[in-house]
């Protein structure tokens, strides 16, 4: 990855860690291959793979080769000497590369070339200064679960074609819904594609709860409803309403505080009001590690309020649930155990490849009972085994992915003692950018005190606009800094970060720490690189 | 695998295609990794991986292991001499090795031997005797493409995070309008976690398209609506209205002819009646090969009808959309490209590792409308780049998994051509199938003629059933035979087929074909392995 617009001798090449050099780290292709690449490496890619007759050699060989492009791709992602992302405007990298679809096949080179092109404009989310998201990192035993999930190519439906998946899940599951506080692990669950699919299943069930002739007769047959959660949720809680024929008109945000909060009195005024006007509250969706601040909503009073009016408490720790991980932040959710239903997705907090969310329900069968239309092609009842194993009923997928087994892989590998550790360290490096920042020059934080996840909001302030006075011209340029800076930083390629106006809030930068490859010198690179990319602002 | 429960001389070994011994095909583990055995790997697995100091000689020497445990697997797949399955009840299952997550974690040795029992156990997917699903399989582009996906690991919200993968997707997604026969291939589309949430999405656009108030005022705000679907349909219909807030009973079934398809006339008529009840049709979701008969309903005469009464016409042809590709074939899908919308699993027919389902939708611009929620940390609006490429809003999820590499990588190395061969091959496998058992002693058909699609319908007759009359005691008796054939099949592990009843038919086997690995001599053996299971019963 050649820098492609910009001075190279502005990527910065320092590492925190020495690696090994290239050369004792390059895998030699095998033997093997060497022998076959010159006969068939130029023909049609298909003639010669499995299941074509004697495509053994020619098939390991050719995947070799694709491990061999994978294996340094893996490696270079943990290089600080390399780019985070070589970027290309979208014209520019549609017009690069030819990326049609033809009528005729390619050969087997060519094939590997294309794997080499697209990693080549891939972002690297396991490089150690990739902060972009709430899912970064690239854990190696995760990665190789995903490996053998792909090759195992099935699908959730039944223990018939997923036996041990199937029993993976139900012990997996069982797990975290005794890390929740559930006596005995007891309950449901299930593997969704998503945290906003797990809440949008929380809402699902709350509903059929409460109503289950909804199922068969509809929103018409019953009364109106509406659900509550915080100003600072996700936006899948609306967006669940809308798909569920429930309208986010019905969604009713509860005020949250200075720290991004829900505010539990409102959240009661709120309730009473509905219930005032007609409306049958059924769902109040909480948020433990909210998006933007990482803000935990009180969990307790919550559950007193839901218990007091009987709804359905719902935790969306897409987010923060991996804190439970960690005996040092659990207490930060306390009172999940309360709760009716959770959402924790382990590809964020803990670092297993995407996607790997779960929904965990407290009351086992509802699930089933919601979702269930009894296909006589899938879940045959005169199967000769246990049929409480054939669970895909009770998913709202027909076929579903196997999400589990990476995370069951690398519960396996680390312990949760090994989760806590990752955690714990990536909670660390965001105290240590907060003391680092909070009183420096050219930084003003978004809210006041230690954050309480990874997340670490705040504005750079470049010269020109220290000392200003607020106002408006002020305002109007804070606003186009961390845009800019953004820009600047994917078009050099040396780190990523997320930014966004939040309420009457103008852009500023959200940093997000869950690569447990990050240390304290990318935390020291990245304020270096802000302030080298922001100072002319 | 050995064979555990039953005398290992039934399992047969003949083989349609000579293998190269094993000692040639077993990828010896690198030179690389030997040095590195002994010394690291009866340490913990996470003390020496990356991103821990050092750690890549170790990550490589590990990833290889796993790899070559892969290929071995992936080899063995295709080897009839191997079982399908080795079969183990789930309590068995659970005895025989220790699944638990514990506090502590697993060395490196430990970590490869759980990867080994997991495939010991698991069904071989890819094996040409595996027929039980309409997913069977395994193609190594599309392997070696789900393994560049999750070393790249990302999420497709995004161009700014998938770069790459967002421009495959819209490069696809195109071609698949074009084939649909879409002018240009204009309109719009996504990859969803699987056909059942495509035909959901398919029901929400339609109901969003006729009543866009429904996205914030909710059911309530509307009018009763109803959808028309066949008996013969895919349960995810009904299971996308319950979600929806639409209920079940608003789903009209729609009878069938004898071979399965949608009756024109009595869906006319079901319209004229739920308008005279004051409902509002707003949804007909016709069938592109059902799961059980294969069957395609009269796209043409449905158009007509969809077009006269101004509804929102659905194709779902999750598995039937395959034959799109075949020249010879794709003449059963005439009328498809009056849709409105089409769901298209790549993952069925065209052999995709799971999961790679398609929505196509005519009209753009509907999606976006429907699904966005405006999150402004995801899609902020003063990016640098054009943002009509920051896709993920018109998602009904937040994250999504990238889908769509493995479908663009096979279709490079096959070209549409290779597609078009390796579906018309299986199309005729199944019509050597039906030639060869329509009028074989013991084997009743299901349904008269041909097979449109790969769908086989039959009843194994035991020879003690032959010549007895029609009676209830016979019925009860046929009932049995195929669910203990299957039983006994998978215990051997030599095969798999499905097996279901349907309306007033009792148990019958459905014999699907999507594995290009399959030849006459599968069938034979099929045919061979259900009367030497079956003869005693």
């Amino acid at each position: 990855t050649e820098p492609s617009r910009l001075n190279k001798s502005f990527v910065h090449t320092e590492s925190s860690c020495s690696i090994a050099s290239k050369k004792d780290i390059k895998l030699s292709t095998s033997h093997l291959h060497r022998r076959v690449t010159t006969k068939v490496f130029h023909c049609k890619a298909n003639d010669n793979l499995l299941p074509t007759c004697n495509g053994e050699i020619t098939t390991m060989s050719f995947l070799q080769d694709v491990v061999d492009i994978l294996l340094q791709y893996v490696v270079k992602s943990f290089d600080r000497s390399t780019k985070v992302i070589d970027f290309h405007y979208p014209n520019e990298l549609l017009q690069e590369y030819n990326w049609e679809l033809a009528d005729q096949p390619q050969t087997l080179e060519e094939i590997l070339l294309n794997c080499r092109t697209t990693l080549k404009y891939a972002i690297k989310t396991g490089h150690p200064r990739y902060f972009n998201q709430l899912s970064t990192g690239l854990d190696m035993v995760g990665l190789a679960a995903d490996w053998l999930t792909s090759a195992a190519n099935t699908n959730m439906f039944t223990y018939e074609i997923a036996p041990v998946f199937v029993l993976l899940e139900y012990v997996t599951l069982r797990k975290m819904r005794e890390m929740v506080g559930w006596p005995g692990g007891c309950g449901d669950g299930i593997f969704s594609p998503g945290g906003a699919i797990s809440n949008m299943y929380a809402m699902l069930i709350a509903r059929f709860k409460m109503f289950p002739e909804v199922k068969e007769k509809g929103m018409a047959a019953i009364p109106r409803l509406v659900a509550f959660t915080s100003e600072h949720s996700h936006f899948s809680v609306k967006k669940g309403a809308a798909a569920l024929g429930i309208g986010t008109d019905s969604v009713i945000l509860i005020r949250c505080d200075e720290r991004g909060k829900m505010i539990p009195s409102d959240l009661e005024r709120r309730i009473v009001e509905a219930k005032q006007k007609g409306f049958v509250p059924f769902l109040v969706s909480a948020t433990a590690g909210t998006t933007v601040y990482g803000a935990f909503d009180p969990l307790i009073a919550i559950a007193d309020i839901c218990k007091k009016y009987k709804i359905w408490m719902h935790v969306d720790g897409a987010w923060g649930g991996g804190l439970l991980m960690s005996r040092k932040h659990k207490w930060k959710l306390n009172g999940i155990e309360r709760a009716n239903s959770v959402t924790w997705n382990p590809h964020k907090m803990m670092g297993v490849p995407l996607q790997c969310s779960a929904l965990l329900v407290r009351e086992e069968g509802l699930m089933q009972s919601c979702n269930q239309m009894h296909a006589s092609y899938l879940f045959q009842q005169d199967k000769h085994y246990d049929l409480s194993y054939d669970t895909g009923d009770k998913a709202l997928q027909c076929g579903r992915h196997v999400d589990v087994f990476k995370l069951w892989l690398m519960w396996r590998a680390k312990g949760t003692t090994g989760f806590e550790a990752q955690i714990d360290k990536c909670l660390e490096l965001a105290e240590y950018l907060y003391n680092k920042i909070k009183n420096r020059e050219g930084y003003e934080m978004v809210f006041d005190g230690k954050p309480q996840h990874t997340n670490v909001c705040f504005w750079y302030i470049p010269p020109s606009l220290r000392g200003m006075e607020n106002s408006e011209e002020r305002t109007s340029r804070l606003m186009k800094v961390a845009p800019v800076i953004k820009a600047r930083m994917m078009e050099y390629g040396t780190t990523m970060v997320s930014y966004q106006p939040l309420g009457d809030k103008v852009n500023f930068f959200r940093m997000v720490i869950s690569n447990p490859a990050a240390t304290h010198q990318d935390i020291d690179f990245l304020i270096d690189e802000i302030e080298r990319l922001g100072q002319d602002l």
